[in-house]
């Protein structure tokens, strides 16, 4: 018999991820906490679950795509509402809630697999796969890469972390859903990864941001700067995409400031447990806190150069 | 008359470039501050000079390639060994000195085209290139990346800042030096565009380590990260090679710290001209900083990762 295959959280990157498992013959049981989210997908032929539990009690290999750690710890194990002071009802729109008995262990069978692909804190999700295994079943966390281009494309980076046999068995599915995959190593690793990425994401962003408004400041036209550093050692497919869009002052997402925050989040909260310092991160995470705070989240993360400028007496959104 | 064409500077990156002209025909008029340095050079058919001025004296073309302002204001102007606190006798290995007499402004042909490929201050780019255009002459700075290796290889990014005539005189000769070469505007725009360099590829070296930096203290395998990030959106030459240096702990050089902090000090002394704030350049420029003050300034710049490291309790000079 074929594994039958849940997806939980259907907002900008689950949705078109849900769709490429559909396109490709799976058939899906999937649930959003609303119900126009399941819409376009019961159109493509999935079966609507009441609540995360509902999913668990059909599929064997559930999928989740939410936004945030009690967003997963939610869906999962029903104890997100309320963790922490960040509410799980949150804005950032994947709209899953779930109470205990609403959640996946509720209605888990033996034997299934979750596969997490939201980014989340490799901490937390070390706790919620040590839950699922004591309920019989396994988490392979799995975070993506390359927005939501890479997601309607099936060409998401996914950095996976759990035991073989998880991977092995989840393999042929992230197949549909990325291009780049990598088995990391074990629970939590695919989650270290991501935070990894996002480290080298902002500091590569926040130099290539440096180094414009030196241009700038210099007279000298920033767009040529960014051509000559595109054809040497300084070269990166961030120069190349961001830099553009900090050049044309083009922050349409992409990837949302908001999210990049979060995951900023991640990290130094991750680095205050382990008592790791990392300099680079906490000052890039400012920026980050600085564009949301000045209601400016959801712009794409490049954002970050505008309060670069800020900070350097560029106008401001009080100025606009 | 074909242009006669001077080369003052024979260190590590200026031999390899002068034999280069030698090698395409050029006849060359050579200077260093060491009679050993002209050897290779002269052994390859280049006519050894006592002094700048009299390279100045044979050739109308001429290119300079030493380590700081003060050894282009020494070599050109003749002033630089009085410069403020940075003696131009530095260690840094190419080999020139002059007084006013010795220096190229005083055997200036009129009508000469000074090409400068070393990185130094874009400021004290404009007033050499102001006194040499007062004096019937003119200035191109040209600086480069890609090291050594580019140097050997004829390979090297070369970042230039002049006139259009300047550039366009310059340029078959440039085209013998290296292979992606871009006019990036007026005097002084080549400079800010290497500074514009230093900044990414330190900012983006620091962010690669930060982020090797959380996956050992997660146990998560750091060969693994960089294979998964290379193949997404973090992907960058230089998480390729200085990724992998930091996995290796392999910091030969490749390009010195010693030099690299030479070329933040003047990405931050622009910045303070200018009143920019650069916070990212500041917090890299301080690893650079504590590399060189611990005897390692002779290492690769990758081993900013080493400070990294030695920031998080990591072994340090005085345990090993």
């Amino acid at each position: 018999m074929p594994e039958q295959i849940g997806f939980i959280g259907l907002g900008i990157m689950g949705r078109p991820m849900a769709l490429n498992l559909l396109r490709a013959g799976h058939a899906l049981s999937v649930h959003a906490r609303r119900a126009e989210s399941m819409a376009p997908l019961v159109a493509a032929g999935a079966s609507a679950c009441a609540s995360p539990a509902e999913v668990a009690r059909r599929a064997t290999l559930i999928f989740t795509m939410v936004a945030d750690t009690p967003d997963v710890e939610a869906v999962i194990l029903g104890t997100g509402a309320t963790h922490g002071a960040i509410p799980s009802g949150n804005d950032s729109g994947t709209g899953v809630s779930a109470t205990t008995e609403q959640a996946v262990i509720a209605g888990l069978q033996p034997g299934t697999l979750v596969v997490d692909m939201s980014t989340i804190a490799p901490a937390a999700t070390r706790t919620i796969g040590a839950q699922l295994r004591a309920a019989g079943a396994d988490l392979l966390d799995a975070p993506v890469s390359g927005g939501e281009t890479g997601a309607i494309d099936g060409t998401l980076s996914i950095m996976a972390g759990g035991s073989d046999a998880a991977f092995a068995r989840a393999l042929p599915l992230l197949q549909v859903l990325g291009a780049n995959i990598v088995h990391i190593g074990g629970p939590g690793a695919g989650q270290v990864c991501k935070a990894c990425n996002q480290i080298v994401v902002a500091a590569t962003m926040a130099g290539i941001g440096e180094a414009l408004l030196l241009a700038t400041a210099s007279e000298v036209d920033g767009a040529k700067v960014r051509a000559a550093l595109l054809g040497g050692f300084a070269g990166s497919r961030i120069l190349e995409v961001h830099g553009q869009r900090m050049l044309d002052g083009a922050y349409q997402p992409g990837f949302k400031a908001s999210l990049h925050q979060k995951d900023m989040r991640i990290v130094l909260e991750t680095a205050h447990a382990l008592g790791l310092a990392l300099p680079g991160a906490a000052q890039v995470a400012q920026y980050l806190n600085a564009l949301v705070g000045q209601d400016q989240g959801e712009l794409d993360s490049a954002a970050i150069h505008l309060v670069q400028r800020w900070l350097n007496g560029g106008p401001t959104p009080a100025t606009d």
